[in-house]
């Protein structure tokens, strides 16, 4: 009798090395650790359970970062009118190559079409444009977690995909001040989350002209460096200054009665992190989830799970850690397989107990980030696995850390950058005379683009990386995602 | 000088009374709770803060009964194409005539057009087609909360909008009993949750042929009872046999080795259940919320708080609360102001202190779905919130309770059953002979819709109230929204 065995025929295919092929090792990874499957909608994603419960965590701790700054959620249609995205036109600009046009309610056709929202900075001052009349009703600090749709041409899961998730926060306030105020607040709560529950450190700096978003008089980025040397943007913070306050009419009246318009910033992060966690913390074996995030953060397993009181014992043990995120796979595969499939899924801590464990009152615990073998007392699970979550978390920062230095370089001219770029994959630091030429050239000749003029600037003093002329900016290059 | 005062103007304009019209009243609730707010998208609405601070706390708890019953969150494209949605009859001509279509991606238009998901049936089936293929997989219990868009020609705030967020659950099973009882597990979820959750009792029952789900083949629903005596069906779980495995072509292959089709169910509530609260609980004074999905369940209101040592203590009520949804008014406002504002967001408690309460020790509580004022000693203030919450929660219930005894009327024939839908709002038991030509004509008629078979059908004996034939089930009958 033959049965098809769903889990584990997939784990016989092993995935593609990272060393070999690391776009095909992450396509792998991201199907074989069931985070999503594709859809019969081109370039739209079915982000399945293990995938979407990373979402979920990462959704939680984001949103209570925020609410801890005053930010309160809202919800906004997903619809624009076509007259309503044409208001501010660097916006539209940018925007209206890649939306989807609905043109049809029912069977009627539209007066006017609507736009799927790419983003709501339109829908945003719409409704500020009413809602705000006095210096009372400001600062305005609204989120929205939602989906936006982009039509992209190419498409890869996580990275860029026709509909994603994300949230996006939309404020308005009385001073350009306070609007600069909080568009670097908010990219020190995205730094802080990626480095704190993420384990992926980022690089803080500012967009060039040439990169900045469509409408924004500055946008601020966090840069991380994946495991292949290329950059991913990871989140970014926009101040719009009262440009689309202008566009859009939104105006108060001040203590002094005066007229005066709004400052607006916008900001966001979307799923596009998780593939940044992969790409960052991932290994041969699968996904490595910094315990923070891991929907899973313990999986145990019984070995010899038939033999009298293993099975009692690894549920005594569940029980025990019931604090954690924790499960026993008491399936009636065998534990090589169930150990693999625990590494796929990244699984921070794996605990294996069988009869002669029980004997000894022991337990093992194995690292998923290191492989480390550890044993355990039965008496102390609890201590240890709360100790060992702790230090996998910080280690795995460590370890990313330490790779984002060895992987950051220094160009003083164009061939040492030319050189690095092609034989070093990483962020190279150059210097750069702040024309959009030499950037394009740069573009042009290498693939690499500007990632950021990170705030920690230094000791600007030397010529640019391109045309040799006096530098202006210390700049992070790229290739980039 | 003349400064608006943005939220105080607005109170100066009392809302409508319920008993003179209480259409107006809800809609005045609705705008001055500042639960929502109309946006230039015709049909769509922009849910504020202090609406979407409900669905967050409803998201919640709902989630965490699903997920104590094995469901699992997923996500799912919002488009949906045309050929996909075609391929279950019955599901089709349900659908096709209010969705919105998109036809054109960036510049370009698409091969095939897609429609925005009114309801996820038939993404999920395709979704299910390549990923069940052993009776291991099996039961696949999903869901996901994401907005959905339906083109009513006629709208609401909460009630009927063209876009709205819910929450979808869709199930396989292996044989149609677990299907089954999946479709009324889910069923009891959302009682439990109505009851326990927003104090809101519902008849639970099945929907007539006529009232059913496209495509489904038995519909179950719970319905409450709103003030004015209209039914609202608050939540609905779908049992659709294998009428979609067998249009979709979602087999397993089982134990024996034979290919067996899945069966499969579906389940939702949506924002509209805020629809309820405001009209089950609301009084002419706004919104009275149930303690449980209350963003702010108690509000401290300083009064004479420039005096010495008002502020300070109220803050430190507020510290001492701080395990409770608390919030502290300190605005420039008057008391009076404040009051009637805290009275219209429907937050359940009140706690007013002031210089000779400080003397004496004390604070005065006041109860929002009473109005009683119960003066508690400072030292006893954890107590005796607790203690209150947990008794307007229990009071919320009992007085819905109360009144959906007493608006629930018996009919024996039609002219009584005219009479009572005309002369007393509620709902109505009578028999019916189980055709469907009554049911069209009692709408006909009366304006009145079958709202369920309910679960408790007592004994049925006697006449249809309709035809006067044999009876073979007893009915809720109602004007619904």
């Amino acid at each position: 009798m033959m049965i098809k065995m769903g889990n584990e025929k997939k784990l016989v295919e092993a995935i593609t090395s990272m060393e070999v092929d690391f776009a095909q090792w992450y396509t792998d990874v991201v199907k074989k650790a069931e985070l999503i499957t594709y859809s019969s909608v081109k370039g739209c994603m079915i982000i399945k359970p293990a995938g979407y419960a990373i979402w979920e965590l990462i959704q939680q701790q984001l949103d209570f970062m925020f609410k801890e700054t005053g930010v309160e959620n809202v919800y906004m249609p997903m619809f624009i009118p076509e007259s309503l995205l044409n208001k501010e036109k660097d916006h539209v600009e940018g925007f209206a190559p890649e939306v989807a046009w609905v043109t049809h309610g029912g069977l009627n056709p539209l007066q006017e079409r609507l736009c799927v929202r790419p983003t709501s900075e339109t829908l945003f001052c719409d409704f500020y444009k009413n809602d705000i009349q006095s210096y009372r009703d400001l600062p305005k600090v609204y989120n929205q977690w939602c989906s936006v749709v982009r039509w992209e041409k190419e498409t890869r899961p996580f990275l860029r995909s026709r509909e994603f998730l994300w949230q996006e926060g939309h404020t308005a306030h009385a001073t350009a001040e306070d609007a600069e105020e909080r568009t670097i607040q908010m990219l020190n709560v995205y730094a802080d989350f990626c480095e704190n529950v993420l384990a992926i450190p980022v690089i803080k700096g500012r967009k060039t002209e040439k990169e900045k978003f469509a409408g924004a008089e500055a946008t601020y980025t966090i840069e991380a460096l994946m495991h292949d040397g290329k950059a991913l943007q990871s989140g970014t913070s926009h101040n719009f200054g009262d440009g689309f306050a202008k566009a859009f009419e939104i105006q108060y009246t001040d203590k002094d009665n005066s007229l005066k318009y709004v400052h607006q910033t916008s900001w966001g992060m979307s799923t596009r992190i998780i593939g940044a966690i992969i790409m960052v913390h991932g290994d041969d074996s699968g996904l490595v989830l910094p315990p923070k995030v891991a929907p899973v953060q313990i999986m145990i397993i019984p070995i010899q799970q038939k033999k009298e009181g293993v099975l009692e014992k690894a549920s005594e043990l569940k029980r025990r850690l019931s604090s954690f995120r924790v499960k026993m796979d008491d399936t009636d595969k065998s534990p090589g397989w169930k150990f693999s499939e625990q590494e796929m899924r990244g699984i921070p801590i794996r605990i294996e107990i069988g009869p002669k464990d029980i004997e000894l009152n022991k337990c093992v615990m194995v690292r998923r980030d290191t492989g480390e073998k550890i044993e355990v007392s039965l008496d102390q699970i609890e201590d240890k696995a709360t100790e060992l979550l702790a230090q996998i978390q910080k280690d795995m920062l460590d370890r990313a850390k330490k790779h984002v230095a060895t992987h950051t370089y220094d160009a003083a001219d164009y061939l040492e950058f030319e050189k690095t770029i092609n034989e070093k994959p990483g962020f190279i630091k150059a210097l750069w005379c702040g024309e959009q030429s030499c950037e394009e050239e740069i573009k042009e000749k290498t693939g690499a683009t500007s990632r950021c003029m990170p705030f920690d600037q230094g000791l600007v003093s030397g010529k640019c990386v391109c045309c040799g002329k006096p530098a202006k900016k210390m700049v992070y290059w790229g290739r980039a995602y």
